[in-house]
């Protein structure tokens, strides 16, 4: 595998490979067993086409907020260099904040309307700072596909309308995310929370399952029914807060306010303490309509 | 030469030649000698890589402000596709705003240094409507390198600065600025000059290679005499109304307070009646500090 940490260092790995299809999976490190089913998607993607899986390990100041933990971000690199290698990873770029970023850099890539709601609304300039590095990560790897989890599924859709608006020749595919066995999706802040926390955990994704197999099986009859129902069954969690639950179009992220045809979504966002944990779920389509 | 109506026609084309070389020379349309000599040095690249030239005509809408000329800019497609052919264009890409646009986009390029003085501060937006364009033009059309005048200078720096910051890899050319005899440069606009109009729209340029002299031979000790120097000049042009004129670092765009090591680009705008004339001029650095 080879460790490149630079963009020099890069472009000259990718000189000889120009026409090579490749892989991408960009990360911020600190990966877990959510990160390495990318990688073991990617390279079963790269198989199919021949080619090759390039990760990064970037923490992206520019994705930060001036009261968020960029400085406290983990990054366990030897760690996370042997999880590539692990798992079929055939080149990783890991460069420095200055070698991605000048001082006086003025360009952004902005995204203006699937921003705006959900993890979005109480991080402004989180995912115009998502579109910039991945934007610049696709311009210097130059992949056929790039791999991104479902557990951020706002970005996924994000990144989704990116490649559709910008016309990147770049095909998005989703990873499913991984789970503990009782549920609970795998994230790096979940080593934060208490016992007491952690064992009521399972509960955003418990009940945003049950609500989705409600609406599957019509037994709420608007979204707003759909949303008492997960209020009441979330009540359980007396350890949590909720931030937020949303039933959405799952391109377009809108509030749906009636159910129609749109494949949907179901997102929340919970507060165990200080740790915020997200989590989203699709709806079978099957008994709708 | 090909003539490319739709992003599928033109990924169709492009599909069979991925790794030859291209040259790019965004326009457009209205195409005059200013044009034709960017597909000139376009040709003359592409010769020497052995590859291609790629021409597209848009009308980009995203680029007008509410009260431009968006529905009253000239179209004359055939004549346009005449002058590509005849200067050694190999493929045009000609789209519909609706192919290039969905109803629903929600992702721009935005410049926040660069493009707020000079012309951007009259037109908000207008950079950011150039970049989002320059980039998917590129992401559709993947070339090695890409063509602009630099009669519109502060575009070509803004493209510059979006290509350094998005990690785009294409070179940026420069064509030099077509001028009449009389030293006015070559504009779309330059007809909606009356005979007094266009006999004293020189001044613009005159006064500006006169002011560029100046400093290269260290008549002006300041921005501030030079400056001066240039406004007394150009008060010759009784039917002009000047917009601004500036003494700018070449590449940040800042305005200089002391002559030092940078490159200099003087740049003006003046209205003579409602039309709205640029030009620009670099300083030779020989007799400079």
């Amino acid at each position: 595998m080879e460790v490149l940490t630079s963009k020099t260092e890069l472009r000259d790995w990718l000189a000889d490979r120009r026409s090579r299809p490749r892989v991408l999976v960009p990360t911020m490190g600190a990966l877990h067993r959510g990160h390495t089913s990318l990688f073991d998607r990617a390279r079963e993607e790269a198989d199919a086409l021949g080619g090759e899986v390039v990760a990064t390990i970037f923490v992206n100041p520019v994705q930060f907020g001036p009261n968020e933990d960029f400085d406290a971000y983990p990054r366990p690199l030897e760690a996370d260099l042997a999880q590539c290698r692990e798992h079929g990873v055939d080149a990783v770029f890991v460069p420095v904040v200055a070698d991605m970023y000048e001082g006086d850099r003025s360009i952004t890539v902005t995204e203006t309307r699937l921003s705006t709601t959900l993890c979005g609304a109480s991080r402004p300039g989180h995912f115009d700072g998502v579109c910039t590095v991945v934007a610049k990560l696709f311009l210097l790897t130059q992949p056929d596909a790039a791999v991104f989890g479902e557990k951020d599924y706002q970005q996924l859709a994000v990144i989704r309308r990116m490649v559709r608006d910008l016309d990147f020749p770049v095909r998005i595919l989703a990873g499913a995310t991984v789970r503990e066995e009782d549920g609970l999706a795998l994230s790096s802040r979940n080593v934060y929370l208490t016992p007491e926390q952690r064992a009521q955990a399972p509960i955003l994704q418990r009940t945003l399952a049950a609500t989705a197999q409600g609406i599957a099986e019509g037994r709420f009859a608007t979204p707003q029914a759909a949303r008492e129902g997960f209020l009441e069954a979330f009540g359980e969690a007396t350890l949590a807060r909720l931030d937020y639950f949303e039933i959405v179009d799952a391109a377009s992220l809108e509030a749906v306010e009636y159910f129609g045809k749109a494949e949907l979504r179901l997102l929340a966002a919970a507060f165990f303490g200080k740790t915020r944990l997200i989590d989203n779920v699709g709806v079978g389509r099957v008994a709708l309509g």
